[in-house]
């Protein structure tokens, strides 16, 4: 069976690189369409009317959202190739239980569509659901947003959580290579993303993360000898140019 | 090959619920321990060290934590008889996509995990992570929650928000049966469970779900007629009265 493979992405989202990283891991062509999110495309918004959010893997012409619903289904659609989650469904559960932990943790889950009332901690995610500038904004959340978008004590709560997040990781690593054990697996792909945005919560943060979490590190770069995972990350640099960007348009310094 | 199963919950918890529904679904006997949030077990600390969370699924000895993993590890584990997932790759991620849609939406996601820097509206949830009150209410999140626990603007806001997600989840059920189509399923069970608080929402929030969403409270019914899922709902009022006592015992009045 051929397969049409299209990704709606932006390139420093962390979300879509775990895509780019699934679909490298499979060997898939596939057509990488770039959203710049100030305004939307057509397709964007009629693949996911929902959430109107990057990702989205258009496969044959349907649409799957949400990044680790996506790369769930390219394991299964590709099974044959590097599998992510391992077939035993205790091991699953785990993946996905720590994959979930990520979201929680780090992304801060969905505090941005939620909503609610006048937060101002939350005032960059409210504006996420109003005007055009927020729609830039609304995939990069809470623990890690607030490092390189915030100053003070507010800043300094996030880095902690960071870095109590890092190393709780960090035991569930414990002395294997990867996450999944002696592979590349599922929650390697949730997690390394974030390794292309470690220069920028490090150098706002002022703090090292190697020192903090040294095993991190050390995975994050057996990861990134991976093609599927080098490949598929920008630049920490270019991360950082586009951070600096993005504090000046939103008059955040 | 025997299975011992345990289940950690409490009572009015609509995660905890969910893996109830699984359970009777499947048809599996189990070991039902309720836990008190205030004071927990030993047990649960030690079953689920990273969350201290209900509900966890204890299977031969080992834990399974955070309901929608416990109910995918059910459907894997207990797979000959009532399948929640599809097959189909798509049709699963679709599936997961509904369910993650409405623990970002009613549940607010993991809001309450995230911590952060003093919002005023999120102090319930901040407290939770804080002293031993707080534990109780740390599974009772955002738009739903607020319908009880809040007033004026934001009650009113949350209301919104609810009547507008369940009015999306109508036009996801169309004319089918179930969100799983003619039967019964993950997003079924995924949802359902906040039947048993409908009684709540409308009564502190002064409004009607059946004016606003006449599909939702049909599809409601039909899943009430199922055992797996009337024996393991508590009854609306016991619900309603235990907010009026949480309420009560937090001084939210």
């Amino acid at each position: 069976m051929a397969h049409e493979v299209v990704l709606l992405d932006f390139w420093p989202s962390m979300f879509g690189m775990r895509v780019r990283v699934a679909l490298a891991e499979k060997g898939i062509k596939y057509e990488y369409k770039e959203e710049d999110l100030r305004n939307k495309s057509p397709l964007l918004l009629k693949m996911n009317p929902i959430h109107k959010k990057i990702p989205v893997l258009i496969h044959n012409g349907k649409p799957v959202c949400e990044s680790l619903v996506i790369v769930q289904y390219i394991d299964e659609v590709w099974k044959d190739k590097n599998p992510f989650l391992p077939s035993d469904p205790y091991h699953k559960a785990r993946s996905r239980f720590w994959a979930d932990f990520i979201e929680q943790k780090i992304c801060g889950g969905h505090v941005a569509q939620v909503g609610g009332g006048g937060n101002h901690g939350l005032l960059l995610h409210k504006v996420g659901g109003c005007g055009s500038r927020g729609l830039l904004l609304h995939w990069v959340y809470d623990t890690a947003r607030k490092i390189w978008a915030t100053k003070g004590e507010e800043q300094e709560v996030a880095k902690k959580e960071f870095i109590e997040t890092f190393k709780i990781l960090e035991g569930e690593l414990g002395e294997k290579p990867f996450f999944g054990g002696e592979t590349f697996g599922f929650v390697d792909i949730a997690l390394i993303t974030f390794y292309s945005w470690f220069y920028t919560y490090e150098t706002f943060g002022n703090f090292s993360i190697e020192a903090e979490c040294p095993k991190i590190i050390a995975w994050a770069k057996r990861c990134m000898q991976k093609e599927s995972v080098a490949n598929s990350l920008p630049d920490q640099k270019k991360i950082y140019e586009f951070t600096v960007w993005m504090k000046k348009y939103f008059g955040m310094d």
